[in-house]
């Protein structure tokens, strides 16, 4: 019978992860403090790991994978690769397309993946307790597990309002150790000042951020990890290409376009810099990030400096961005909704190395059910964008007839997103366009750099 | 690195059933109707079609998968076997764990095996439209997306208290094009009964049946599916065991306990009978059946005939049973509450060929946080107990500092299940013992057979 699915076994867990930063066509724009000028090391060190420091940093191509990460990975990893045969036959299409399930893993989507390498270099470092935010709970579920792989004590600031509306993600955290406090807490200054301004806010994931980095700053055995945006994020995140290239080789296959959802960019850089590396050596694969049309970073945003969190105490960021003061409409795929982008993403977008469209909300959610209703798995939200733009590709290529291998990240699976399902079935969703005006002012609010 | 996972290609997805009927040390009892005879192969055909009526009694061995069925299995299968290497360090015990993770499905457990070959053995009967029952979701979930793999409408009558506190599980069925009702319904003779009679009634799993059955029986275009407990369920489940088998081999072991959860007994049929052919073949294999001491079937039950469903609409069949009108009290394994068993389960254990123990609710749900924190993967409760007596049997290997191979279904993750560890957590459950008292008088109740 033909395959579904190329399977790796745990040997074929990447021994390295692909560090970009040395193939990039110039260096990247550093991160800047609020004096302009360069964040030292030394001041990263206050919340991370040397070794994650050094990472973020770092002109080594590929960087060694310790074995315990890789023992780590080997619980859900590497991850099968589909060939995505009934959903080909629904849209008679003569494209071949590819997905790397990066649902199988116990949190459900990729984020674990940066998540088990974090907490290991923290427990190296001699780090007892990692704090993080999490806003849906992808992230803060990933670290919980990831922490308790390695024996860390983990607290997850969690935006109040999706405390209280997504319980079962909080009660997941709290499965695998976690301990899970609705932000803004009482337990920092940020949170006492919001909760003494607004009692009754619904909190934000600024906000959250806020709160985990001031612990983490304050306490000597505490560190911070971040769950995308950052470079050590996406290089952790790089073995899903590496192993989707690898299982495609086995097919006899390469992709003609490499598809990946973009919030932050931890799906992009996971999925497209092992390919980039192919395409910089002289392949023409092409290379889409997909966005909502509700956030559209890449599509409308500014190229400039601005701040990662909302309420500007990050350092600022060389990156595509809405203004970190833009507010997204509420649309389902939180982990979609930010404002900005990783700065290797947009660099190499800027370059023009990597493609970007803007897909509507509805088109996602339509082709989540086809997909679900083809190849049985059900996408979350934001792997649905993804989704959408593969379908598109294959439609294209049945319109001109032409075969093409098609590749995409099914970045999780949509088993805590049913309620957006249920209310697409309802009819009860639209396509949250975003207010032009209100880029238009939040762009006119990014900070000046000299 | 040493192995987590043995992984099958598509290829070696089995190309037969196990059929265990030609094997069994007498020949199964009959299905008896109200008149005390044997069920009719042709009354049979009312409500399943010709071939699954013919499976159902059949003593061929080895039943040869369609190869449809096969691709449609290839969505997620073959499962991945664990080597469960965390949790042995965490126990500190001499024993290997191997668990099979039947989780993997996109509807989250083994259910699905069954569905997809009752869904095309009912399309190529002309059928074009199938009925069922659902209590938590699992079995409606399984149906629905075969039902649309197949091109079948598939409606569901779900426990009208689930409906209303499952949603999720609902948006689900609707997400792979299933209907979903909530039961009881106007839509059948017995459903309007029961609402004339209590209008409020939180519905029942026997009465979800006897409307799912009414309507099929009444419609030529429709039949009737069931999840569970009739032999050619359990004979589709036997893929299971059959890859356990394999992967097994290929890890050059053998186990000396194979346990599953038991509930109606897919499970045990699925996981166990493959490996029960060894033992009939002169192998030292054990064989465990687990259930809820809350839902004693085999272990405290009488072996008798009753009827399958609450309010003695289905035929009589030989089995353990508490009485088909024993409740047990609401512990969160649903899918264990049942008050009855396989008939070929049961028969296997009156011979002695299979083992059963009873856990507390407790204790399951300390095993599947204990696995969640070691394995990543959170089990739904009904997996639970078997993750309960694998840890058991570890224990006793370290306490006995004897090497022993364990081998365990992982039946499915708790994806759905969130709320109950939640309370779990917050210390809110308890071990839910069942009456003693209402055991006794259930049992009573037995019909009399001559």
């Amino acid at each position: 019978m033909e395959p579904h699915k190329i399977l790796l076994p745990d040997t074929d867990i990447p021994e390295h992860w692909y560090n970009i930063i040395p193939d990039l066509p110039r260096a990247p724009d550093p991160y800047l403090g609020p004096d302009g000028h360069p964040i030292p090391p030394a001041a990263m060190e206050a919340i991370f790991p040397p070794e994650i420091v050094r990472q973020e940093m770092s002109d080594q191509r590929w960087v060694p994978i310790p074995e315990p990460v890789r023992q780590a990975l080997a619980l859900w990893r590497p991850t099968p690769l589909f060939r995505a045969r009934n959903l080909e036959a629904a849209l008679e299409t003569p494209a071949k397309i590819y997905f790397k399930h990066e649902g199988v893993s116990p949190a459900g989507s990729h984020k674990p993946n940066s998540a088990v390498a974090q907490a290991y270099y923290n427990r190296e470092a001699g780090i007892r307790r990692l704090t993080t935010e999490t806003g849906a709970g992808q992230w803060g579920s990933s670290l919980s597990l990831a922490g308790q792989l390695f024996g860390l004590a983990v607290r997850v600031y969690m935006v109040r309002v999706s405390y209280q509306q997504k319980p079962f993600r909080r009660s997941m955290m709290e499965t695998w150790g976690g301990e899970v406090i609705p932000s803004p807490s009482e337990l920092t200054a940020a949170g006492r000042q919001a909760l003494a301004e607004t009692p009754d806010t619904d909190g934000s994931l600024g906000l959250a951020i806020s709160e985990a980095v001031e612990e983490a700053a304050g306490r000597s055995d505490t560190n911070y990890a971040l769950g995308s945006v950052l470079n050590h994020v996406l290089l952790h995140q790089t073995v899903i290409g590496q192993e989707a290239r690898r299982q495609l080789e086995i097919a006899g296959d390469y992709p003609d376009v490499v598809i990946a959802p973009c919030g932050g960019g931890s799906n992009v850089g996971g999925m497209c810099f092992p390919f980039l590396n192919d395409k910089l050596a002289g392949t023409s694969v092409r290379l889409v990030a997909v966005e909502p049309t509700s956030c559209p970073t890449l599509t409308r945003g500014a190229y400039a400096y601005d701040y990662g969190d909302v309420a500007g105490l990050t350092p600022m960021i060389k990156m595509y961005t809405l203004g970190h003061d833009f507010m997204p409409p509420g649309i389902h795929a939180g982990g979609l909704r930010y404002h900005g982008d990783s700065t290797l993403v947009s660099l190499l977008h800027h370059e023009g190395l990597l493609d970007a469209v803007a897909v509507e909300q509805l088109p996602t959610f339509e082709a989540g059910v086809l997909f679900a209703r083809t190849q049985g798995i059900i996408p979350a939200p934001e792997s649905a964008h993804a989704v959408r733009t593969a379908i598109d590709e294959a439609v294209l290529a049945r319109e001109e007839d032409k075969q093409r291998t098609i590749l995409f990240t099914l970045s999780g699976h949509g088993h805590f997103d049913m309620a957006a399902y249920d209310r697409y079935l309802a009819g009860e969703l639209d396509n949250d366009y975003h207010d032009g005006s209100q880029l238009k002012a939040s762009l006119a609010r990014l900070p000046q750099v000299t």
